[in-house]
């Protein structure tokens, strides 16, 4: 974890992307965990990634938003070989649903406490 | 809580919106978890409501997302006076930070174990 007060991402300049994941993992952790860090380390890579927010109930449903400026950022980082694998073994053992939403962001906006 | 097994909303048919609402809440509760469940209540009876996912990491950052069928439904709930007031209660009490996305669903799909 890093020092810095938790925050979410910041509302970006319209247009951009949220891709919107969001699951019910099966029971254990079956190397899911050590992939999870990978995966967001690698997405960092992706030219036109905006940033990340990621929330999970215990025991319940989890939620994923990736923000991208393009389509092509997340084609991108949908073909990426290693996400790719990734994908699979989500589907073989840690997933028990899920459900993604690729979606245009028109409109957004921010609050923060002390700020106006 | 229901005693349905907890899944993610379904994908929906395209073109459809996700409301993306992201935040830090403030320390204790203020009256927050009565006015969320009256909220999630309310929220179903607008038409052109598809439904609503919502995580929350503990001490750490949530995030709910409201699927609607067009930007119509969206402003009716986001101008519905019992939404209004508690949005000000919102940036009162609640919450240290959040970020608001409305964004048009382009393309959407599900995965269920055991249904191939």
């Amino acid at each position: 974890m890093s020092e810095q007060a938790i925050a979410p991402v910041d509302a970006q300049e319209p247009p951009y992307y949220a891709v919107v994941f969001t699951s019910v993992r099966t029971e254990g952790d079956n190397g899911y965990g050590e992939t999870a860090e990978r995966m967001e380390e690698r997405v960092k890579e992706i030219p036109g990634f905006l940033g990340i927010d990621s929330a999970r109930t215990p025991g319940g449903l989890g939620i994923t938003v990736g923000y991208f400026r393009d389509a092509e950022a997340i084609e991108e980082w949908r073909s990426d070989m290693e996400h790719r694998a990734a994908q699979k073994r989500g589907r073989e053992s840690w997933y028990e649903s899920y459900t993604l939403h690729i979606a245009k962001v028109e409109r957004s906006h921010g609050f923060r406490r002390g700020q106006g």
